[in-house]
């Protein structure tokens, strides 16, 4: 709990109703999706910049953590407030303030719901790439806040290449704006692509500029089966080193194809090894062709089932079987550690080979799923935290997982973060003054370390 | 001229032939393609990292300011080292380390000309999509250090949207890495994009990792002329407007297509009061289609006449013909003065029109050049600056231009940059709070101001 007069400031700014330290409460406030907890001492639900200002002048003063969060989705604990303090909750902050298709682009708050984002978008025959599987819960604000991908990513970039310009509030309560309204803008250091990514350890993001985009005029997805997981794996690389760029390529193996079908059963290949989701979109013409030569090159590498969804039904269907599958894998067990360790493409039929050989020498439940065609894989472990003897085997498969992404020139994290989760291992991809550099940075703009302190920097 | 037992020191770091202090090889070094001049007491032609990084650890101990410098063909004063000091100059340090197009990247040095590496790239079907009108001599480094942009980037994203890692010597010589091979990779924070545009002032990048992409299908180009600058505008921001995204829309004024056409003399239409060039790529049939749409909405805003360019020739000539303009102007007056301004794109026609009428009312000649489609426009002065009484309207002329631009949400610059040029301007565009952050970030990252000092931070 924070201290009565300390209280008692931050309530006159937000009114008691949006602040809130009842301990059943805040217990709501202390995870995200990974597996670490800690309690705030306090959540906060400002509803202006204004009031995120006067909070963080109040906070620094008084050298009290403060960590954002927005519907808490992330994977690595980027919310979970490890220093206790102030959880400022952006969820009321909801407001998409404007849309300019004609300018191409909509500023919103950052607590607007991504999906949201894209409703009120569509009858404009607009969207906005950035598409995570947690599209219907999380927040603008979380997805800068991480630089979220999604399956549309292969084709279209993630967050911060959508990201035209932000308005951010200091650790002092200041209040900076970066970039503009404007498609190209050279003017000054560009700091919004610092701050995506930056997981609310420089300040908090309280209006966003994006940049968004016209619909495609068609969109045509296929499911391809194979018999192999390695075959599934070279067709990928071999897809994208041809040169061809579908607008997502999803792969998922015969683990998470019977977890999803076991849930939804909508009719998923239950036998293949390995499955692709292969969705090409733009004109009508330049569909038909690239479905052409990727149906060519998925039979070369031994396709056995190559179905089409006909239907915007269909689909969807589709597209929600896969959205699905973290929350399928989180019911089959107490705990679901989802991974997220990206290598160049043509390294990804060595990388899931890998993953397999590892998960199988520790004797673990684990599946693979993987935004493919960017070699962005996200390994699933289904394991108990409260088996100590079976965390500590998980624990090393990761690592050795972790290793072997260095070892092929890829990285920790692809799009989920470094946070809680993956701070230790920053040194098998990042040496000691690059480290040092960021913590330069991080102690020059927070000099009290009062913003998401004890996560990666 | 810098002492004699720091000029030994620096000798026996690059020998003596890559260490020059001849008055009058100083002087070439002395300015870029903007107006002001200030003369070096060295030039260092680095050949790797490790030279980099010990002249650093020299500078840094001496307080000796560094001005980075690639072709010089920056327009805003970038590499000029108003504090004289060194200047390193890359020009040297021009291999192309890596192609990897399976994997879509390519590693270079920063010295690498952007016309060498798309002539490396070109055998293997693929290409680098920054273009400026400079490519065929302007580096990466300074394409990175100033973000460039081009005609293409209207489609394509400009630099930092093809920036996957790079290695930087900072202030002090230690040498950092941020990002990546990986195309999504959101380990720790994105350095690598706040060092895209940041005019040498944060260190110097000595490694690039690009990515590039696959050359399109087909391109198709147009030259679309009208009787009015207005109308020309028109068709440009309704084009964007309604959904439509060419790989270029350049639009040329009158007096462009004049001067580019009494020196080149190719056929350029002179009558014409605006002329739009504009290219669609990617799949025959989307090319096509895309063409009929622009072609619709051209005729719709009046065009006179619609050209198309039928073979690969056609489009060299008329691209090289759009890629001489600036040279040509340069020949019509001692200096030409290019400005850089942007604006959202449903702005362009309002914004022309003030140009020509700021220009006219100060009685400048004025030709307006623009990559129109994102917005960037390019209103060109022809003057001579030893005539010191229209230099002084130059300078009114361009202040209500930016302030016009500013009162448009409109930016500074869209791709050359603030250096010397527009220092002076930012809080048009930029409140005092996010300056401070601009200079505290600068103070956190080279203490001693001895990067580029006296540009825009
Ligand atoms: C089922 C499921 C599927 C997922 N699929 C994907 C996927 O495909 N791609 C992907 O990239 N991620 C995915 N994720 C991870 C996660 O959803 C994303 O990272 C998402 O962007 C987090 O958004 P959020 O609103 O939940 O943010 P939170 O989890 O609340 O916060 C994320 C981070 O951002 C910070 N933050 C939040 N708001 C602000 C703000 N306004 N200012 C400053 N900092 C702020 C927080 O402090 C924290 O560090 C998935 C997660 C789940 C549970
Ligand atoms: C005819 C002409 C046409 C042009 N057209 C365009 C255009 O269409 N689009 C556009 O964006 N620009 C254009 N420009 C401007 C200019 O060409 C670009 O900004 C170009 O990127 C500069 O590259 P350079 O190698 O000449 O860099 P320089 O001019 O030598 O330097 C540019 C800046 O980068 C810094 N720098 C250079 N190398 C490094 C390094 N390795 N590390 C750190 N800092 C470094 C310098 O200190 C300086 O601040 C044009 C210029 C001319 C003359």
């Amino acid at each position: 709990m924070l201290k009565p007069d300390v209280k008692m400031e931050l309530v006159a700014i937000v009114g008691s109703d949006r602040y809130v330290d009842q301990p059943e409460v805040l217990t709501c406030y202390s995870y995200d999706s990974f597996a670490e907890e800690a309690m705030p001492e306090a959540v906060i639900f400002p509803l202006t910049t204004e009031e995120v200002a006067e909070v963080m002048r109040i906070a620094s003063r008084e050298k009290i953590p403060v960590t954002a969060r927005g519907a808490g989705t992330s994977v690595c604990g980027g919310p979970v407030p490890v220093q206790h303090g102030i959880v400022l909750c952006f969820s009321k902050m909801n407001k998409i303030l404007s849309i300019n298709t004609r300018d191409r682009h909509a500023v919103v708050q950052p607590g607007v719901v991504n999906l949201d984002l894209q409703k009120a978008l569509a009858p404009h025959g607009f969207f906005f790439p950035p598409d995570p599987g947690s599209m219907n819960f999380s927040t603008i604000g979380g997805n800068v806040s991480h630089n979220a991908g999604g399956p549309r990513c292969l084709k279209y970039g993630v967050t911060v290449d959508y990201v035209l310009g932000m308005q951010v509030v200091l650790a002092s309560g200041k209040v900076v704006r970066f970039g503009s309204k404007n498609i190209k803008d050279v003017t000054g250091y560009n700091f919004s692509a610092l701050y995506c990514g930056s997981e609310g350890t420089l300040g908090l993001v309280t209006e966003i500029i994006l940049r968004v985009v016209p619909r495609p005029e068609t969109m045509q997805t296929l499911l391809v089966t194979f018999d192999s997981l390695d075959n599934t794996a070279r067709a990928v690389s071999d897809i994208i080193g041809s040169g061809i760029l579908p607008a997502a390529m999803e792969l998922m193996d015969k683990m998470t194809i019977n977890a999803i079908e076991d849930a939804v059963g909508i009719g998923l290949p239950r036998e293949a090894e390995g499955t692709l989701l292969i969705e090409v979109d733009g004109t009508t013409e330049a569909c038909s062709r690239e479905r052409q030569q990727i149906v060519a090159k998925v039979q070369e590498h031994g396709a056995v089932t190559i179905e089409e969804a006909c239907t915007e039904e269909d689909r969807n269907r589709l597209w929600t079987a896969r959205r699905a599958a973290y929350g399928v894998f989180a019911k089959i067990s107490p705990n679901i550690v989802s991974e997220d360790v990206t290598v160049p493409v043509s390294r990804v039929p060595e990388m899931i080979r890998k993953i397999v050989e590892i998960t199988d020498r520790y004797g673990l439940k684990a599946g693979v799923l993987a935004h493919a065609g960017d070699g962005n894989m996200h390994p699933l472990v289904c394991t108990d935290r409260e088996n100590h003897e079976e965390w500590q085997r998980v624990e090393k498969a990761f690592a050795e997982i972790f290793q072997a992404a260095a070892d092929m020139e890829g990285t920790l994290s692809g799009e989920h973060g470094i946070g809680l989760a993956k701070a230790e291992y920053l040194p098998l991809v990042m040496d000691q003054d690059t480290r040092d550099f960021m913590a330069l940075i991080k102690h020059a703009v927070d000099p009290d370390n009062i913003l998401n302190p004890g996560k990666f920097v």
